[in-house]
């Protein structure tokens, strides 16, 4: 990370080297998902970006405002995918719900991975926790509904399938790199078949 | 946490107030996927226990010992899935780890849930990363050949096929506990319907 040149120059920009907030809270949520939120000091984190506190504070009022962007981020892209799928059917809805998950988590991979990290231990992580839940709740509410159509079986008890269907996307973030060997339409097209077909040949 | 009384008068007992070296090391592993296992000193663990840092000395020689147990309770058990399910038909071996690795999970949840959490900060942690990637590379060699014999689908990579399957095994650590309401017995059965049979009907 090196400075600007014109940082010298026009005191204006001294200290934003290269990050607009964006960027900043990319790398910032980087620096989270390697070290620990909690374990992140605002000075090690300024420090980890080659950055000063005071270029932080210019795009952040505070670590807490990071954190809080970024998972809204990751719930926003997931109360989305429930949003656009409200029309559809609820024996294709629970496929568009697990793919429209598969994407956000691939478009938004730190953002996502820093949402399955927290553990309630304030009351921004709280928030989230509580946004995630009911965003479960749903999800289990479109498995309920594809149960009495008769399109998903019913001998798994429709929580118990949301809370294995989500831990097959979600354990994503472990491996899924932008740019690796499967991409998001791959990625996409491997969870649906394993969910809704299973790996056993007929 | 209450110390025994007879630790006054028997010298030989002070400072070990009801654990014994495997209820010790269940309860250290507790506190390390509580607050993390870097973050946790040798002093705040023995302090979260009720313990003295001698008593805790007197059963493992330090902090890394006891991650080393844990991780090695862990790696057993499943590389012990492996073993037992070496003679077992390919097509019915795959549904038969998958079972087995849920058992070990629900059997010893506080030492694979370490090892989940295990990042490869130090010698210990990587060694245990190298046996999970061996046992990982082992269940794709199942899959590979399942596949070649017909009874698994073709149409999903082996390896990704592997880390979907092990995503959902392993984000029962998440949420299953203990004497809830899903028991092994339901949870395997379940995550073999879902990962074999798929949630569509037919």
């Amino acid at each position: 990370m090196s400075q600007t040149v014109e940082g010298a120059a026009q005191p204006a920009k001294r200290g934003r080297p290269g990050y607009d907030r964006s960027g900043l809270l990319d790398a910032a949520v980087a620096v989270f998902n390697e070290s620990g939120y909690d374990a992140t000091s605002v000075s090690a984190l300024a420090a980890r970006l080659g950055l000063s506190k005071a270029a932080l504070y210019h795009h952040f009022s505070s670590k807490e405002e990071i954190l809080e962007t970024a998972l809204s981020e990751a719930l926003d892209g997931l109360e989305g995918v429930l949003v656009r799928t409200q029309s559809v059917v609820p024996s294709e809805r629970l496929a568009a719900v697990l793919e429209g998950a598969v994407r956000v988590l691939a478009a938004h991979l730190p953002a996502v991975t820093l949402l399955l990290r927290v553990r309630g231990n304030s009351e921004i992580e709280r928030r989230a926790l509580e946004r995630r839940r009911a965003f479960d709740q749903q999800v289990t509410g479109i498995v309920r509904a594809a149960q009495k159509e008769g399109t998903v079986r019913d001998d798994v008890d429709a929580s118990v399938a949301t809370r294995l269907l989500f831990g097959m996307v979600n354990s994503l973030v472990e491996w899924y790199r932008p740019g690796g060997a499967e991409d998001a339409d791959a990625l996409a097209r491997d969870v649906l078949t394993v969910a809704l077909d299973g790996l056993r040949t007929r």
